[in-house]
């Protein structure tokens, strides 16, 4: 008998913080900082369609114009409004391998940057389509880390596939940004 | 001509990490380390029967039952395994308003701890049942901080209203447990 | 031979990620977003401050000044420009006793709001001195818990003692705001 | 005169949150969650001696010695416990580019893992000292981020450069564990 009680009572306390029904809380007011899934994935389409943005406009528009867009990307969807950003491009190496800065991002984006001479543009190559595949992520509070290949298609039709890590930050106004971006062409046996 | 072109490339450059439409990522693979209002509304669903049970079993099978049932309680529900909890129960005051160990947690549950002197078992004074209402709550990450009122009635019907702050921390085995409780009589003016 | 040379090697690995000297390593840029003990001291001691300042404010100029102090400090030092706040203050009771918008906390604070009858402006009671004691902190990320004794005394040299829990978000820019305030009387046996 | 006291008690209120002296304020218990600079170099620290405890284990022991080494490195150094590990190995391609299993990273390390058969055992190559530098670290909670190159000098003294960055979660023991991992070599122009 004390047997049997103490084992309903037990199973009362096993759902203790996990398993128990909540039929009856509501929540009035809610603030949540966290990132969700939801959002990394649109950020990440972000990512492509701006990248393709930039393309088009460097050929409909030219050079000044695909810089002018380049800048305004970079300013939405990075983090150097906030600090360094630790960003590695693909095709960026040597001295100038690392892109802590704003300059040094939009160098890459779009060249023209007498600082960053081996830059051409990554940004202006023609890209029409983009494309991202074998991902996984890890989310922890309001920063999302997201591994997997980016398949850029250019007006040839050529694709070009990159080893992509992305970290996002949610600010304080609700919007991601980029704070930790490494990429790299796949190792080549 | 131009100015079309740019409007055209700026609207798709605004939707950048936001808007945009997120139809084609998928993630094969996914950590996700926050807390969730789910989670929140079971714990304190948890707490109450929890604390209910503590009640029936010291009425069931007497002092020595209940005071093991709650030391299973609190070591499932709180955090005290993860260093101080900080702990304001409703009736605890003096020197011993902060039970900032597991030991002065145990003591205010049942009593019977000649530290405690004051302490006569909070969870063994017959309750049957547990509201929460008038609730917000802040998610930041890992933890959830939440504040309302909680309506405990005892077995004549009688029922008790205290203010109720808690804080749940999300353990790397995905359960929550309090770090932060603070409890105390409405105000009587 | 095979034995001593696994113990060295293994003698290594148990330094792992943890006991390394780290001689070597330098970090050229950083970023850090944690909340640090340095700055909730700092923020408590200026809530203590600014509470004595509205009280002095009210004496030497009256309410509308008073008034207009408050809200700069509630708009500086609570996070209601980011969402709900967690707020119970100490004197606030019954359909009023959470005040998770900025004009209950002003009203709480100054009084004069006809929305909130029972308010008669806690901060301008005549405060002279704000101490603070017997506190424990929980630091996660940019979110510090605090917990402790609040001593106010007035200008007869009373001291009012409360049970205060606070809880601090760091903001983008760097600044402490409160999200999370539970503040009570001290249970009276 | 009322202005002037305006003036000096909003130079009170301008200290608000964030200058205070903070002088007395003492907390007397503490839980600190986040991660530290320190602890970071010590995990990166720690990673270039286990490589180069695997190198020597397999020189002085054998295949066997220096698999039961890398698996040991792996569990204690790696996240793969807590789930899904986001692990782009350097010289990894193909379908079997990401490794976010344990299976994964171990065959990586020391290969002789039918599942991988391009790999022949990164951590088995003769490693003999390990440098990094150009280094930038993002620090977000219990989650630190880090950029940079590692040098990894083999027995003939000849020295490989990649990009590598790291992201450490802090668990709740205390312990750093990698949860993200991106290797590459240097873009070649």
């Amino acid at each position: 008998m004390k047997l049997r009680s103490l084992v309903a009572a037990l199973a009362v306390v096993c759902v203790t913080l996990s398993n128990a029904s909540a039929k009856t809380i509501a929540f009035a007011e809610m603030v949540n900082n966290n990132i969700t899934v939801e959002e990394v994935k649109k950020a990440i389409e972000g990512w492509g369609a701006a990248l393709i943005a930039i393309s088009n406009e460097y050929e409909t528009n030219g050079m000044s114009a695909s810089r002018a867009l380049a800048e305004k990307v970079v300013d939405s969807a990075y983090g150097y409004n906030m600090g360094a950003v630790l960003f590695k491009p693909t095709l960026a190496s040597g001295d100038q391998t690392f892109r802590t800065n704003r300059s040094g991002a939009i160098a890459y984006f779009v060249g023209g940057d007498s600082r960053f001479p081996n830059d051409n543009g990554f940004a202006i190559k023609g890209w029409k389509k983009f494309d991202y595949k074998k991902a996984a992520i890890y989310i922890n509070g309001d920063i999302a880390l997201t591994m997997g290949n980016v398949m850029l298609t250019d007006s040839n039709g050529k694709v070009t596939t990159v080893d992509k890590t992305w970290g996002f930050k949610k600010d304080n106004k609700g919007n991601l940004r980029i704070v930790l971006h490494h990429s790299s062409l796949p190792f080549a046996q």
